[in-house]
């Protein structure tokens, strides 16, 4: 549960706009990583002292600037002023339940979106916030944690690779959107084999485990839902492009980004019929098995109690039972016992229980 | 079920526009504060006599008036015409059962909103309606009752902490209405904790008891979004800030509240997703452990039925019963009694019911 | 079901704008009553005669019509006829299975919406159509039956109490509607109050008749979503104002109104979810009930059928049977019995059955 | 099943605008009718032979041409020449698997819509297309077969009744489709008086037939759903009446025509809500009926089965078994077994399963 | 679950545009074919090597170019960079897990959609990807495999067969998707049929491999939906015809193919509703059964287990019993028991348990 609500009740009765760390610290120390480039330049720097990155601000080269941990606030405060963000802006990137949103402050654009990973440990998708502010010619990233899904963007960008090198900031911020929802993808494939298996295993062996494990999969796909859809209204947002820091060049990527982002939510949709339909499925055939036992009982009952009952008979110790003085009164009974028992036996095979 | 809806019929038949006070009296007496200040100035005045709070409308600075208490009609109706305030909206301020909601009467807006609170008496959230009405240079706020989530704001214009101080009324009632929409995080948080914690115990025992629990929170849910969802219609309208009473530079805040909002009924959603599926599997966990007291009885029974049966052949007093008088007949049964016992407990665990 | 169709199939092949009058004749004689005022002047007339009537028309003052009983319709037919009404709205006045609307014609608008009643008799909610016709100075309302909910109206009339004679007759028109809609919170109550009720039936002790009160709710629900939903737009189309009859100081009630339709429309939906989470409870505390039938009866035989089985073992004839002749056999059986019986006790115990 | 799609796979593979007639053959031979008239004139012809009727095309007059029967589709071509129809058009009216719809040719206005009946043979409601094509002078109507719901149009336009004869061709159409939504209540009365039936049978009597008459049912309300909900679009399109071929004077009955297709289907939704709401209360009254066989049998069981295996104890043979030497021993047992006995039956009681 | 989901992660962290096959592999060898026409010409060809077909393209004439396979994607780069396609085109072409959707490119309109089949070894509803290119004079499709829905219009054009010689490319790419859609309508009718079996079954012998059965319909509704809904807003977009690529005269079929899709939407919607409805009536049918086997196991054993009590007591060996000893003491208790049999039978049938 923790996934789906954090301690955000910590921002309560604060100044709006004043910076509250809000979840996990996730790392250790700040780590400040910048790629400025353009066409022709390239230039490549890791530090943890904030004021060294400020001086790329100014050349008109593009400028990454990714920052991984969120905790101290002291650095993203000093960002905030260097870049002239509004104080909202930075409350949001600190607060770490955000939900995905874009909003559009003319100098730059904000954009919140979550980045998923499966966690083998617990078993279970979680979710990490990507914050990402672009202006003319800068992208700023802030991420919880390190380890990302931006490597081979990086790639991209030290070897020239691809057309990243000559596009602007806005075809640079549009990747690293590209590659948080492509990965999105690989998600869903797991979620799927998971469904996949899951259905094989209701088919051929259905157990009361296999109820742990369906309503593991209506939580992942439950969260899935709350970290993706609000991305819809964002990827959309971009791809009307109506600030002017879009260029029309990149539109047309954007416009990939957003049918890409309906086609996560498409699929966490079809998830969620199929896991439903799973949950129905189950519930009949645990039904089916019931019918199952209670034929059992009721046949081996309906069959040899009344047989019991004419064995009791004659085990009852009045003086006077004439049967019990005839010679085969013993086998005729075993007889008539047999013809109850079988005939019953019949009567349930032509029910077709048997 | 009195907390979701009130005695709302006693206003049948009334003038619209007359004031019946609608909702349990939470207080004894009315009680007034005044907060007035500027960039420079401030002062804080607690009173029960209205009168002596009307000087305040005509100065320059910005006046927040608090009620705490709705039954004393006489005080609201004074302060309605002193403020020149609509008949309906007076009428709407005493009947605590409104629906939130804004409305926009050119000299003032008015708002009505829900401040949630966890009963932890009655182990279930409760709600009371927030009524702000505010102009060019005042804010005045009504309550049913004393305490609120308003007090950190209270902190923050004595101290002149933050930009509330250098801000207009429209700054200051988008303050307060951020309060409540943040302490509605807490209140989520808290059923996030519960429905954690249910859906542990579902996994580990359930119980009847359980169904109560899932229950209590599915009114939860449900009391919530009646209370939250229309929010998002308000703090849309006031977002798109169509009145000249709200400034250019709060509009951006109230995006923010707008956002808030949203997330907050993302996450209702959410819960409410979650708590059916949670009955869901409760209710696939009943019949599962039905299944398995069946297979116990159907095990027992058809173990023992027939052995019994087998037990009361012998025991019957034939006289000509040529198997009793064998000297080893009886072990003999007692061999073929183990081999039809064991046989059918193979049986089973064949079948995977042991 | 009779309250969900009525026989409105009579009027099929008829000549549209053919007067029929569908539904039940709920009254003996058509009784007309006028109200005519404006701010100084009052006049009230009771008769059976249309004709009477008709003066009214020509004066400035505010004319309020009232026709009770719909089955003459000669009546219906001269007041259309006098006013000007289209031929359709006639129809529409007569046919009582009408769905709540608004139409405007220009001359006049034309208002159908439903009275709702509790039948203490039935134990059901009924409906009464009530269709309301305004123009510049009259207002005509016609009722299937006599007794209304619009007394305190006719009251602040004859009293002058309130705005009402000051206004016109589009403000009395919203007053009629108004006292309409304030009544449905009455009804909305008494079923508040029955859903709380089987709520806490529910949880003390479930019922089959409970099954009954459920689905019986469940009807009342869609009874009042079908009669209330469609007034959503009514209100709507009112208070957007289009028409020149209405005046721009009675919109602001009519927003009012609106606000009261939606309030409603969302308590609906608020029961309409209770009512099917009542089911849901139900459902599941049946299952439980069931777990805890075959529990018992699980115990019960899984105890003593061993034990009888162990009975029978010593009640055989064999002659050879040593255990039969030991001094201290039957107490050692006895003993063994106890250990099994107790055994198997503990053992539902360890497994919480018990 | 057949109901819900036809053989209309047929047409796959055509070019598109070729004629093939899809659905059953349901006439032997194609009937031509024409009814030509203005407010003095009329005419009435029967035929077989198209030609006859194309004269009637260049006449001021109205002319109503109705065809029973699609399948000569020689017919339908020459109409087509005839009246400058697009092909497309051609191939909606022979295939009967068209959904309501409508569209502005300009020169004409066609639409679809379904008249529907129910088989007193197949206890079902079938459908039957009917497709109108008008133009500033002329309606033509076609239909699968003989035997409708527009005789009262014919008689009414035979005797000059109404204002039939005084309109155009326009409101003839909008009385061919007043008289089939006008049609639609009578089937949607059936099919409430059947759920009606089956709440009281509920109620009274519950049976397993019942299962099947509640999915007869709930397959009636998806067929209706199917036919009526696309009307909706149709008669909007209508009512909003922007093509130059709809009189202003018509407008308004068109608009009636589409409040009866509203409450057409939201009757039809009401039903869908009542028979969702029938199949829930069916299936708790089948667990409580469960609940009461279960507590029959295990009273019973719980009963006699401790007081068989007392009977067992002292049916034993060992030797030395004290209490059957006692006197009273039998009649001290048979009183223990008495209280036993009446012991779990006030048990049962207590716990209110008798 | 591999229909649902294709390995579409493969792309991930790949440059925006970079061509990645993503699916199987399904023909050997690519297939090039041109057809090239226009209302005199006709000539066709069928080629492995691209550059052969380039020359078509500057003609005046249509060129329709099919290519079949898609894991060759030096092809689709060679077809790219002659038709002047955007990179992002490309990839998706070549990402057969795309979801249909239509851009307009300017120089040339892009559509994805499904073809669906029906995969007899699979017994499930299989989809290759199709994506049409088409400009002023040019249409290229590509397909994942050979053996398509489009032979009717390839032997249209080879025979100059209605208008298809006579139009421009924009009614081929409209052929094309007709084709498509039209070929739903045979897959649905294989959905019908087998749902109209399946409710037969359920009537008359209902079965757990029909819970398999419902399984697999759901699956096949889930998969249609999610290759068809999308297809909406593809055929809304084209027949808006806001790109100057489609003729106005085209613009008519293509709202016509906007019907059928939404007619095909429908259908899958129709059997949704009764796929569930099927469900339902299956879980109540099982419910059903249970109590059936309940009542007989009651029966049986409420009857037999009281006699054999019976036939207990007087099976035990007290010195002293004195019913034991009278002449018809065993009769008298035969008769009791036939009492008590017969009573309770009589019960049972009352109940109408028999």
């Amino acid at each position: 549960m923790g996934r789906f609500i954090k301690r955000i009740s910590k921002t309560s009765g604060l100044v709006p706009g004043e910076l509250v760390h809000v979840g996990e610290r996730k790392i250790d120390k700040v780590k400040i990583s910048v790629l400025d480039y353009d066409d022709k330049n390239f230039q490549e720097k890791e530090t943890t002292n904030i004021e060294e990155i400020f001086p790329f601000k100014d050349t008109p080269t593009v400028s990454w600037i990714n920052i991984n941990g969120l905790h101290e606030l002291e650095i993203i405060e000093k960002i905030g002023n260097n870049f002239d963000m509004h104080p909202l802006t930075l409350e949001d990137i600190v607060n770490t339940s955000q939900r995905p949103k874009y909003e559009d402050f003319d100098k730059y654009i904000f954009v919140v979106l979550k980045m998923l990973m499966f966690d083998e440990g617990k078993k279970a998708i979680i979710s990490e916030q990507v914050s990402l502010i672009f202006g003319s010619n800068f992208v700023i990233s802030f991420q919880e944690r390190e380890g990302d899904v931006f490597d081979p963007i990086r790639e991209r960008i030290r070897n020239a690779k691809g057309r990243i090198r000559r596009m602007g900031a806005d075809y640079l911020a549009y990747s690293l959107l590209d590659a948080v929802v492509d990965n999105y993808f690989s998600i869903l494939e797991k979620l799927g084999d998971k469904i996949e298996g899951l259905e094989e295993e209701l088919v051929t062996n259905p157990m009361p485990q296999t109820l742990q494990a369906i309503h593991n999969l209506k939580r992942d796909t439950i969260f899935l839902r709350k970290a993706v859809w609000p991305l819809r209204e964002v990827a959309s947002s971009l791809e009307r492009g109506e600030s002017k820091l879009i260029k029309k060049s990149t539109s047309i990527f954007l416009r990939d980004l957003y049918d890409h982002t309906i086609q996560a939510i498409d699929t966490i949709e079809t998830f969620r019929d199929m896991v439903s339909g799973i949950l129905d499925i189950y519930m009949s055939s645990v039904s089916n098995r019931m019918n199952e036992i209670m034929k059992v009982l009721t046949i081996f009952a309906a069959i040899f109690i009344p047989l019991t009952f004419m064995a009791g008979i004659y085990g009852m110790n009045f003086e006077f039972m004439p049967e019990l003085k005839w010679k085969y009164g013993y086998f005729v009974l075993l007889g008539l016992m047999a013809v109850v028992g079988f005939g019953l036996l019949f009567h349930f095979r032509r029910k077709k229980w048997i």
